[in-house]
């Protein structure tokens, strides 16, 4: 390959890693926004520090985990602890498809890692303990994550199958949906959502920062899928914009018209849970679809949300922003489509996507479900019904999201 | 063209489509900052579903009304319903200026398009009807937009005559605003607003929020006329990053010192939508300025805004966010600006101008007249008294914007 | 050079300029999250300002300043009024180390130079004059910033002795920490904050914008340093992504475990403020250093954070948001740390970095307290007690951040 079209995939590959960097201000406000007042600075520490160490492990174990660079076909692999760069600071690595340098890849794939934690993140909101929550998602971010997504990405048995997972529709987005849903099991509902006179909704405190939140994980999108072709190859990358954007679109007049038929009411966050959740219908095979294609992926990705989110509430599983609608139903769906449409279709497909789902699935649920009962039998993963209540802002952080005005103060008829 | 270059042109043109994309994020922002507190939902729903219709209509209509490939100098041409793909997945096409693929210029195109929609939505704020307002704003991208839009630069009339517009003063920017002063005329003014005692100022819930959006267009204008250079050349592209900077950098300035002058305060709004006014105003010639060209056309567009502002307030035309003052009336001095700066100026060119805005205009305002006047006396285009005044998030959404204190919350005391 | 890797070239720093131009935001929104609500306009108006003119004034001065293509070695040059464009607009200047326009080289440094003025903003708030500070960080920005950048990167008199600092630990972030510094020495602590019942903090108001502007400042910060290597080398530009992130984590972490080792409780403004504190740290020396020595610096960086904050609290120099310890000790240490790690490390090094150090701070501590003192004498810098307890925003700009709620509003009880 010439020196420039290197170089030209190289920063694809950067903006790339660069526009998925942002997506964890985008879980970080869509999830801030979802929740109550008093849970703000809560979630916004948690944010903060997920992406934090996330990457350190990443750095540390989770890189090496997820591509070994041996064991093809394989369950598991490791290259030992922190980074090397076979050929130091200007190293490059050609790969098939394009190339990029060592550093490229660690960066762009570090950045994916700590997305599957975040989702976590919002569904737990609320209720969980801060030390919990961090010890969790350090361990799901190092070790959970990466072993999965090797026998994918990492040439492993998964791979050898056929199973087609593009950009994580099950890899990232699933995983991090399986995780959810274990925490919320084990944690159980906020107090007051299922109450003896039926579901109680709990509003979020700020529909523009979940607004913000949706419009930047859009944005980042296009860096989760388009940096997930691995070079700046025009056709593919091209595609992919096309095919990404469209189901985004469909999936918010999927989830319009849905939410409207189940509720009669034009619901904005149905709306912008839809445009999540056709983004991650089409993550898994965002290279393969036709555009028409793409729409009707993420029209049924938008149907589905409201349907789901109500089938989550009739069970009694709790979870604030939706995080298990869009992330985990919507990336098995996603992933199921890749057997239903495109080019790889075929009824072999669908069976070895289903494999590839359910092996994934049951690994992750079972190592987030065996962490959290172990921490819950141990330091808790609850806090108190009165730190509940006070919210955990002032229990886990002594501080409050906004000013507060309060009587007396010489300025509260300006201020209020 | 090498294939190294052709991808660098490629992944120009495809980061500037991310950039162009949040801009939409950024009228959302900038609109419902400018609104009140009552009608922040409806605003973040409308915007959320415009972009949303917007992509799939010009996926399904637009796209091939606005570059038809045939009809070389006309009016009105129609390559077909839906996209095609001339050679494959990969199928690249190659232009004169550099070079991307079809998908490419499809989504670039695609983003353009949903932003003159999105421009009438902030005008239209806080009194309109969701259900009219969908149906004006889908067949206004989908038929209106396209078929001005093809006059230029799908190879029309205007620009077999000379008619210069780089990147769309006119066919995206004054389109919308004529779209905004047609729905305005016809939705009249928010109730309070024009009243016996003069006219009331009607603030906005959150100028951190309008900020937001500002910043954030700024940002997205490096895309949307660094983009319309249609391929990486080093020197045009480089030349419009530094007229857009310049201009929006000067139109702060001049609306500074303007509304300083008008109002002797120093008005956050007023210089907000000064960059605003800049942008618009070096979108039409921002490859053929030198930079003293840029700051003066920047310039006099921020000096343009408080007096637009308050001549619209004077003629009882009542928009919420000054849409029509920024990009209508920016967008018409953007484009007789390429007819007095620049290289291409001259007596003749400034008379082609002077046609191309007239043109352009009447087909808007009487395409966008006679739809809201059709919708106006069908199914209604305005909310009632009691909605208006309970605002639209209550009336057309059932939900708030933001987290209610109410008395008797158990943690009232914390969370006001 | 080729043509296609000029092009890739070029891209990558237009890119760049566009990351570094969101900074901007990202202190707006940091800074107007860390004030409290009756300062929040002025912020926003200060910053759209400041970027606006630090633009214009760059173009005039500045960058001429900055690089005057003369003097090699020395202490001052001027190469001239206004930009010039040796080759018309297409110009192309070849750099060793690359490749980019003349117009690419001025607005990426265009660019850089205003965030020198931000840094001020935020530590002199809630009690400063508007106009005394827009004609201080006119000037800064115009003639501080540009001489002091020569002596490094204009090839003077410290670049000649070896001095390094590879994207700005001392020539930006340092040189606004300098000025904050003078300018809260002669302000003054805002009212209230140090009482003889000791130091009481006053929260800001929003700690999701504030938080917005952090991930937007990570965000922005890839350019910042990513484009400093001044080409898009595909090694060197990786690492500099590599170093970068991996610093901004292990300053979260660093602040995390020192703020819980101060305070016992989990600080998300120290937190956000050590993801900002390992950037800046990073900064000097992100194309040298090792993941490892990356993480040592950026975990530092995170340590010093509250330390800092808590020092300068009792020597009564009230930094609203911490801008003196995020940019002028963390810039410190950074420009020292190149001296202790990386490959070009050795105690000449260190020597060479301290002198740095200390000429570019004297100069502009001098230079920014003369000016301050100036317009103390004359003018005044402080608003009166009456204008800051009424906050900034009634008092000069006649105007609120936020929707007041008032009794007797119709719509109180669903708006409140």
């Amino acid at each position: 390959m010439s020196d420039s079209l290197f170089t030209a995939n190289n920063v694809w590959m950067l903006v790339a890693t660069v526009l998925v960097f942002i997506m964890h201000l985008g879980f970080a406000a869509l999830e801030s926004g979802f929740v109550q007042k008093k849970n703000v600075v809560n979630i916004l520490f948690k944010n903060t520090m997920i992406i934090s160490i996330g990457l350190l492990t990443y750095c540390l174990v989770g890189f090496n985990l997820m591509y070994p660079g041996v064991n093809e076909g394989g369950f598991f692999g490791f290259a030992g602890f922190g980074l090397s760069n076979p050929e130091g600071a200007a190293g490059l690595i050609e790969y098939a498809d394009g190339g990029y340098t060592y550093w490229t890849d660690f960066i762009f794939q570090a950045m994916f890692a700590a997305t599957a934690a975040t989702i976590v993140s919002g569904a737990v909101a609320e209720r969980i303990k801060l030390g919990s929550f961090l010890i969790f998602t350090t361990l799901f971010v190092a070790i959970s994550y990466p072993i999965t997504g090797m026998w994918k990405w990492g040439a492993g048995w998964l791979d050898a199958m056929g199973f087609y997972d593009f950009a994580g529709s099950t890899l990232v987005h699933s995983v991090g949906g399986w995780g959810a849903l274990a925490a919320i099991i084990l944690l159980g509902a906020r107090k007051g959502k299922y109450t003896a006179d039926g579901i109680k909704p709990i509003p979020g405190h700020s529909m523009p920062l979940a607004a913000v939140g949706v419009f930047l994980l859009w944005f980042g999108w296009y860096g989760f899928n388009g940096g997930s072709v691995l070079s700046a190859d025009p056709g593919l990358v091209s595609l992919v914009f096309v095919t990404t954007t469209l189901a985004a679109a469909a999936g918010a007049v999927g989830a319009f018209i849905a939410s409207y038929g189940l509720f009669k009411s034009h619901d904005l966050s149905m709306v912008l849970n839809g445009v999540l959740g056709g983004l991650v219908g089409i993550t898994a095979g965002a290279d393969l679809m036709t555009p028409t294609d793409a729409i009707i992926i993420g029209f049924i990705a938008g149907i589905i949300i409201p349907f789901s989110v109500v089938m989550f509430d009739r069970l009694k599983l709790d979870d604030p922003v939706g995080a298990t609608s869009v992330h985990l139903v919507c990336g098995i769906w996603g992933t199921l489509a890749v057997g239903i449409f495109g080019s790889s279709a075929g009824g072999g497909q669908l069976v070895t996507q289903l494999i590839g789902i359910l092996a994934i699935g049951a690994f992750t649920f079972i190592f987030a479900f065996a962490l959290m009962y172990l921490l819950k039998a141990t330091i808790g993963i609850r806090v108190s019904e009165e730190e509940e209540i006070q919210g955990l802002d002032i229990a886990e952080h002594d501080m409050h999201a906004y000013e507060i005005p309060f009587e007396g103060a010489v300025d509260f008829s300006l201020q209020k």
